[in-house]
């Protein structure tokens, strides 16, 4: 028996006892909906199959027989999860439960495709040795995210332009080199499960994760679900035309978030600003600390490009918050305050009670993403999604 | 007995039975989801209450007693709507089907609040006659709708800027003149419930509804559901901030798509551009249809903010199709190219493949979405919406 023969509500008392257990049964009704015997009777077969267990019951101060706590039995199954950055691989070994077990990362000599395909193999296989013996059984399945337009249906890297791949089918390739089944996400999106499931997203029923690094990303969560675009395209706030720049973008237009406010553009900017064609980011940052005004200016703009886009997804979907990370939060203190000040001069009205958190998210976690997304499809293959033509 | 007592899994039926029926009970099962013995035991009620009635038989060239068709019994409820402008009433009665019955306008001689309700209680009772007998009952509820930030779920129009309100308990009102429980909603918020329901977004798991006139509002719908926003703003795409322009909008920003592609914006402009301070928006697109260029030119960049502002929504969201409509639609000749071409060259990737789609749709369509909104109360009120805090 595996999760996905199980009824939709199988999934929900799952997933429930995963990002709020442990709790009895009465707790999983109550956040479920399900009646006490609707959730009994889902729990069962879970119980029987190891996929949950019964912890004891809680300690009460009152008379009677207190209730039994249900939880997650993590070691049911582990999962690993592989990013792929344009130089370096980072992955972890997960339990059920989403707890790392291992963590790695090799570099990259290379971006060719049958390289890094088997740098992946070869990181995926240190850290299941790394993870330890194990009880049920190996390895369940790799989740591997990449940046750029990923067809997470096909297992296809249609475009990742830091790879300059086009087409690339990696969940098969990392299915044959590894034997273990394979599955493919955009970064971004992954990183979004993640939150949704584990971190600062787990309770709202809407929020937005922003990355700012090399490129501009953005996942959604809408209704509690993560929003993938009817034609496979979402969140792509580094595009909002946001102006305030002639530098042409990487997708040939100007005036987007991310030709003003990627971390590529920062530098390019802070180099003309302090006229020195090999200023380093790290350069640049500690200029602006010093008080260099053009450089301090540079940061300023791209936090005021910031400020409009994260107000524009206020005012388009009006999430509960967005959380705001990637390696561009290193040098954050630099446009923090721009960033504050323009989202609350052209956020419309109420969306402007959005909250805006500040939360670094080291690769490793980014990973865990990876890993989210090949356990969700194993335990909430009913999750409703966009479809894709 | 009402719907609002039925299971979930009757409200998904009805819905069903609303948008696609007739169908017999097997068709109904593979568009839900749900088991024969499920949808025969959720229609049971449904017929006895005469919520939904047996059509007869389909013809069909083959032996075998055909499966009998279900359809939602039109007849047994009636819901008022009511769309709110600066200057007039817009209402519409219609049966359960939301199909109308009778139709009618009203001027408004002041926007005073007691005024306006008292013209809606007046024109409530004049549809309701006009509507003739009835059968199982008079009106169930009335939808009233308006422009701005509108509480639904409170009742409450917290501002109307075309109205000039501020915190006024609209839905308590029109309750007590009319006697009639009363729903209030944001007016592009109604009309793409109808859409949903009953137009160019049936059968579509997204879409965004955009309409330009006075102010140019979005309504979204991701996954088959409206977003509203946890903070109750959603889809103000007339504050997306794409530049081009120094005027000021209404909201105090510039930049703003409103402030460049509004009809105001355009007339405003277009009076300069023709330098003709009394220049009326029918002058204005006539002197753009004869070749005046500075006029053109003000139409061919409201068009430019609006396909960077369906550019962003495609890019952030990923709808299927965006539907376009409002007042502005009546010159859309003339920006209708420039919005498209923009719109290509800044949607990314395959978010371009949103279908653009125009759509001239009157007041009372947006009534109609009114009386949509307040029958949605009844059958599915446990529809999942972002919560309101």
């Amino acid at each position: 028996m595996t999760l996905a023969d199980q009824p939709p509500a199988a999934a929900q008392v799952f997933r429930t006892l995963l990002t709020h257990g442990p709790l009895t049964r009465a707790e999983v009704g109550r956040r479920t909906g399900l009646s006490p015997g609707a959730v009994t009777k889902v729990a069962t077969p879970l119980l029987t199959e190891g996929w949950i267990t019964e912890l004891g019951r809680p300690v009460v101060e009152r008379a009677g027989r207190p209730p039994t706590l249900i939880a997650v039995r993590a070691e049911r199954a582990r999962f690993v999860g592989v990013k792929v950055t344009g130089d370096q691989l980072i992955g972890v070994v997960v339990d059920l439960a989403a707890q790392p077990l291992a963590t790695g990362r090799a570099a990259l000599g290379s971006r060719d495709v049958s390289t890094v395909v088997a740098a992946i193999a070869r990181l995926v296989s240190r850290l299941r040795a790394d993870a330890g013996a194990v009880g049920d059984g190996d390895v369940h399945s790799i989740g591997v995210t990449v940046s750029g337009d990923v067809d997470g249906h096909g297992g296809t890297v249609q475009y990742s332009p830091f790879l300059d791949w086009r087409r690339v089918p990696l969940a098969r390739l990392v299915e044959d080199a590894t034997g273990t089944p394979t599955v493919l996400e955009n970064d971004v999106r992954a990183l979004t499960v993640a939150e949704l499931w584990f971190g600062a997203g787990v309770g709202l029923s809407s929020f937005a994760l922003v990355t700012v690094g090399a490129g501009i990303g953005c996942g959604l969560v809408l209704d509690g679900l993560v929003v993938s675009g009817a034609h496979g395209v979402s969140g792509e706030i580094g595009h909002l035309p946001v102006g305030g720049s002639d530098r042409v973008c990487t997708c040939g237009n100007t005036g987007c978030v991310e030709a003003v406010a990627s971390t590529h553009a920062i530098t390019d900017r802070a180099r003309r600003a302090a006229a020195d064609p090999a200023l380093t980011m790290k350069e640049a940052v500690r200029l602006a600390h010093t008080g260099h005004p053009a450089v301090r200016a540079v940061f300023s703009q791209a936090g005021h490009a910031m400020g409009l886009a994260l107000a524009s997804v206020a005012n388009l979907v009006g999430p509960e918050r967005i959380i705001i990370s990637g390696e561009g939060v290193a040098s954050y203190d630099l446009y923090e305050e721009q960033i504050r000040r323009t989202f609350r001069a052209q956020a419309f009205g109420a969306a402007g009670d959005c909250d805006l958190l500040v939360r670094p998210l080291p690769f490793e976690q980014w990973a865990r993403g990876g890993a989210a997304v090949a356990a969700q499809r194993v335990f909430a293959p009913t999750v409703p999604q966009l479809h894709h033509p």
